[in-house]
């Protein structure tokens, strides 16, 4: 079968063949419907992150990934349903974090993460997995399944936000997305459509006329143009944050965000930036948070609960919104031209079959 | 009635003769028993922080209080009641979060402090207070009753901690105090005392023999020298922390905490630095957050159920305890000598009448 991978080394895609897959006793083989390409898929495409699998000269890629059950294998799994993969598998003896539901929440070392480090990833006609690890997605939302993995972590950050607020009367009204990549407008999209916020912002640094602007203002939300009003100045130009989600990894955006938020409210980040040295004003800020009651919230990948909230949050989200988002979607042979989508394309999928 | 107060300008208290207080209408008049001394205090007095009220040349200090009910002034509170009051007071048209019972979750600018900023303290023979701000001690406790406000920040701070990890399995083992002054060892005294952790440290830069290590090592926790052990090398040097309780206020706390955290940790930050630039690597501190799941919280003030939490715990801590943590009291005439107390004093204190 096909599949698409990074070899060591190497910065552009091959297409490969490599055998069918065969599930193993108690997993299930799923032909692959969609895979989405993200940030962390080109950081891995270039070096910067991830690697293959012990003993292995290429990563097969694709982490966010829909697909269709072919051969349940003896599991409780049908055929033919529609499933989304979760991402982490454990590694080491230290299964404990898996079996509570929450690999999340595990330490790292002890999971790899399938098309990012460690294990193989969906983009690949088939794939096998246990069935604990694939969530069901309904049929009507086949095209857009691969949405669910992206979107899931979005789900956490606000699940981890209202927790942290929970030990007071919170009432927020206001979000702000920093970034408007892929993962910025769907986590902006979630909110629009979640009862969690009244009014939203996203922050970018595009002139117009440009396709994520147009998106954000669709959803009825606000454009902040980052060059003009930086994160740390939006409480006077526009209005403060209760919630801060950072989609966009850079580093200084882990103290500008505490900048941007009223009193009480909370920065969700899930960016992973490398070393980067700052001079910063850290009495400053350290005050801010106290005096403020600020949290600071670090969030990484997602469990399974998050998979079935984003699939109904995904319900919600208009399909033309989704159309919209979804610009760009290649053949498996094309996925060098995938990989490197300029600024025109929002979110670039891979169809296979 | 004597009083002790600092004047604009100036750097020592004095002790001044004012007209003792009448209850307003609502208002009881409360004799006082204690008036602790900590950190604050000694930088209002020195002018970092604070002010009088409007058109006062003087503030009245103190804000860790306990007292006793003397004209309940036909409320519901009887006269006899032992109690320690709340900081803090609206000082604007904006209620809402003393009406919700949420103080230390108002917004900076619609409150003042009593013995901090725009309203005088409790440092005099006698105050008024209307009875929702103040909270019954039992009897048995009126001598250590000014140590509520302090330990009631402990019990907000492990409150919102504990609410900040609500949305996975938190198992957490050690708390790492930073900070052996008062407030640093009134936490670990509560964190000691309470069910959340099994094993705690406390970090200080003193050499032996030294009263606050001999306290520490009293509750059976364990000193880290911090000129030996710097914050964020106590995960290898003993291990990592479910919780990190900054009691110092110094200002690179906020980020060396983040690195004294076990996967999925909390920093609890308190203390509140004045400006200061540092450079540091944001880049792998965001990332740090990221991957492994960590939280920052900045906490300021309690309300009343922290208060009657603190009640609770004060009960649990011997009292052995208690006469080992306040090393000094002071007659209101000698408030000098007591706000000069040297690193000898762990917690010291001006007894009235």
């Amino acid at each position: 079968m096909k599949a698409i991978a990074r070899y060591r080394g190497e910065q552009t895609p091959r297409v490969i063949d490599i055998p069918k897959p065969k599930p193993a006793d108690g997993e299930v083989l799923v032909r692959t419907i969609r895979v989405g390409i993200d940030g962390s898929d080109r950081r891995i495409l270039s070096g910067e992150i991830g690697s293959p699998p012990n003993g292995s000269e290429y990563l097969v890629l694709g982490h966010e990934a829909v697909g269709v059950v072919v051969d349940a294998n003896g599991t409780d799994m049908s055929t033919g349903t529609v499933v989304a993969p979760l991402v982490r598998r454990p590694s080491d003896g230290d299964t404990e974090r898996f079996e509570r539901g929450e690999p999340d929440m595990a330490e790292p070392g002890s999971f790899v993460e399938r098309g990012i480090d460690g294990s193989h990833g969906y983009m690949a006609e088939y794939f096998t997995s246990r069935p604990e690890y694939l969530v069901p997605v309904p049929d009507a939302m086949k095209d857009f399944g691969f949405l669910v993995e992206p979107l899931s972590i979005a789900e956490k950050a606000i699940e981890q936000a209202l927790a942290a607020r929970s030990a007071f009367d919170w009432r927020p009204e206001v979000a702000v997305v920093l970034g408007n990549g892929s993962l910025g407008l769907l986590a902006l999209s979630r909110l629009v459509v979640g009862d969690e916020f009244d009014r939203t912002y996203c922050l970018g640094r595009r002139d117009r006329p440009d396709p994520t602007i147009d998106f954000i203002e669709a959803l009825d939300s606000t454009y902040v143009d980052s060059r003009e009003t930086p994160v740390d100045s939006i409480p006077e130009v526009h209005e403060p944050a209760d919630m801060v989600y950072e989609a966009t990894g850079y580093e200084r955006h882990a103290v500008d965000s505490i900048g941007a938020l009223a009193a009480n409210g909370v920065a969700c980040l899930q960016g992973v930036p490398g070393p980067a040295r700052h001079e910063i004003d850290l009495g400053s800020i350290h005050r801010d948070v106290v005096v403020n009651n600020k949290a600071i919230l670090g969030n990484v990948n997602s469990r399974r609960s998050h998979y079935e909230r984003a699939v109904e949050s995904l319900r919600s989200i208009p399909e033309s919104r989704l159309d919209q988002l979804v610009t760009n979607v290649y053949e498996p042979t094309s996925a060098a031209n995938a990989f490197a989508d300029d600024d025109s394309a929002v979110k670039t999928a891979i169809e296979f079959g």
